[in-house]
């Protein structure tokens, strides 16, 4: 048998405490399957006397990350720290400059500063992977790089974040509304420090900029991306959503266009027969659409120890059996810096605003959207709440850039209270 | 640039013909993504004139398979004549005797002729992968082979022909009864020559006989699966399943018991609510659970030309990338004869059958079940058709030895007209 491989860890959260399990536990499992036993020579993180439920006694303690990733008796510095820049990028690039492959969980870090780490490591020929980065255990990253690397990618979308999903989902089934269950999701530990990151779309948004990368060949650009959160969807919109047939989920989208590459997180609805429509709680789904393979859809755990753990052992164990791929896909060097398009993709818009109560305001408002060129497929006015009345309307295909002028000319006519709320209907 | 990856294609119904198309539409696409160009040396099929919508005219042409695996100026057997004996594996053999590796969409000669191909390859260092021969375009291989290595299999399982998929849903949805739906799917072309190899359920066993094999580093061992088609499922099954909240699937299991690794192929009842119950037409879906990913769904496509291809593609990609694995996940020589287990794992059963109109007939009935030890969760029994009656029992938990026992028991009581049916409610 070949020498054994041997694993740097950098962090022992959640996450690394799972990884040392498994290398532990399965030590002879992962020798069969790869022809090579996988070792633990030192490990890292904040705490050393932490009870992390795992014996480390066998493996020599660094303080420092940017040590441990150099440390000779390290092939692979394992980073599952977290955090774009700080000790996780230092280390990072520590272990690259020492010509170690790396395997991390970070996809902060990747959606930031992606393309300069890329570069370092194939010009270092070291490996960089991050399967464990986007939707936990779910084979996203492999599936879109190596089994769909014949087709053409049409388009990559994805419920990547399992606190929206769950926050959306309770709101449905429980019927209330987004402050309760943001007030039990942050109760019961769902939330990251920063609420924003789950709840304002970026964690989702770091996941989907890396898989766009990977799908149409291009340089990892987070800041190109339109963000749209959660937290303006209401009880009222999630029900009547389902009224029409769909569910709201915060959707990312990825596609090439005819004006450039669209990435987008936003909330959108989506049909509540579908794969997408029915996927509760903090499952993740990613859904992979290829000009010969068609739609391919994955489901799983999006986090948590177990799952992501196993994503880490899948590039680890794609190392310890020799296999090499490219960080995005294809060459760094090769990646190219896509033209990004604000929404030219057309969809059904759903809209939702409060009319003030004067005579001929919604044909004010009938009248801004027919003036953009905007036809309404469905409307409904509901009766008067005081003195304003919910209007909801299911427009025809039109584009985000005409629709999003229409919203702001109707907020100029002054029979609107508060801004309206636009949520794209998403044909998947 | 390395030099071409060279392939030699055997067989251009519609997956040769698609892969052929994708090799010449995505040449420098795929190049980008491997670093490495894939050319056609030289193509084999049965009739040389025939218009298969590509042109081959860059390509020698070899009327034996054989000859065409030999060649100097292939670097890839690519075999998808099928058929487990005859021209497929001759070719294979040669091509491996020749050094080369092979990429195939056989799974009837890697169900029965598996293990021996599997050695023969890593004596010769050569690779031999069929990620198109289960499930289509789904990843599903490479998903257990490479994505799970780090886990413990738990289950496998698998809804892996389109064809029976289509005539149970076809049948759910239109209210036909099976006779009336097969004879569609026979007029439409959605069955094979002989059609028992997908209703009779040999198709979709030859498919899980190869996903167990690398669960459970197993020798693939088709003979022992427990194999039972869809032929007996009657428009009443579907219905009454559908009214207890139940879709019928053929569904495929493999899991690893104390008494031995059962596999089995048959038709059960699942959630109507589950991935697996939304399953609709001919789509296929594959779930994987191991002990730290927990369970991982995809669905997609499980034929076609676009597919099937894009999954050869994907086999044939991962050699010009360099990616080398073995082919059921670790050295042939290391994979064990596994006790075969029958049915040792146990269920709730949904019993179907027609009692005679005698009095004490229903007594007798649940005499035989008490005294087997099975007790009865629901039961219905309907009003007389001529001189039957109906009934339909879901049962507790019990294995399908010992519901085999009681069925045979059941039938000696002389108050059954015909043989009960049993489909097993399966927790997915």
């Amino acid at each position: 048998m070949t020498k054994p491989l041997r694993l740097g860890i950098a962090g022992l959260g959640t996450v690394g405490a799972g990884v040392v399990k498994i290398v532990q536990t399965h030590a002879d499992l992962l020798a069969s399957r790869t022809g090579r036993r996988v070792t633990i020579s030192a490990v890292s993180a904040r705490s050393k006397s932490r009870d992390r439920g795992v014996d480390l006694s066998a493996y020599a303690w660094e303080d420092d990350p940017v040590a441990l990733a150099k440390r000779d008796d390290v092939d692979v510095f394992v980073e599952l720290m977290g955090g774009e820049d700080g000790p996780a990028k230092a280390a990072t690039e520590a272990a690259i400059a020492a010509g170690k492959d790396v395997v991390t969980a970070n996809k902060a870090m990747l959606a930031i500063h992606g393309q300069a780490l890329a570069e370092t490591a194939e010009a270092k020929g070291a490996c960089l992977r991050f399967e464990a980065a986007v939707a936990g255990g779910i084979p996203a990253i492999k599936a879109l790089t190596e089994s769909l690397a014949g087709n053409e990618i049409t388009r990559v979308m994805g419920v990547m974040n399992g606190t929206c999903n769950y926050i959306l989902t309770r709101m449905q089934d429980a019927g209330l509304d987004y402050q309760t269950v943001f007030a039990e999701a942050e109760a019961l530990g769902y939330l990251e420090a920063d609420p924003t990151l789950d709840v304002g779309g970026i964690d989702a948004g770091h996941k989907l900029a890396l898989l766009a990368s990977i799908a149409y060949g291009t340089q990892v650009n987070f800041a190109a991306m339109s963000i749209e959160g959660i937290e303006r969807i209401t009880i009222e919109d999630i029900e009547q959503a389902a009224d029409m047939g769909y569910r709201i989920k915060l959707l990312g989208v990825a596609q090439m266009t005819g004006r450039g590459l669209e990435t987008r997180m936003s909330p959108c609805l989506v049909p509540a027969t579908s794969p997408l429509g029915q996927l509760e709680n903090a499952t993740n789904m990613i859904v992979l659409e290829g000009d010969s393979v068609g739609q391919i859809v994955l489901r799983g755990a999006g986090a948590g120890e177990g799952p992501t753990a196993s994503a880490v052992l899948s590039d680890v164990l794609d190392l310890a059996r020799g296999t090499r791929v490219s960080t995005f896909g294809r060459p760094a060097g090769d990646l190219v810096a896509a033209r990004a398009a604000v929404s030219t993709a057309p969809a059904p818009f759903y809209i939702r605003f409060a009319l003030v109560d004067k005579p001929g305001a919604l044909a004010k408002i009938a009248t801004v959207l027919g003036d953009a060129g905007i036809s309404i497929d469905r409307m409904r006015q509901y009766g008067h709440e005081d003195t304003t009345a919910p209007v909801l309307i299911v427009t025809h295909k039109t584009t985000r850039s005409t629709l999003d002028e229409a919203l702001s000319a109707m907020d100029s006519t002054g029979v609107l209270a508060g801004a309206p709320v636009a949520i794209r209907i998403e044909e998947v």
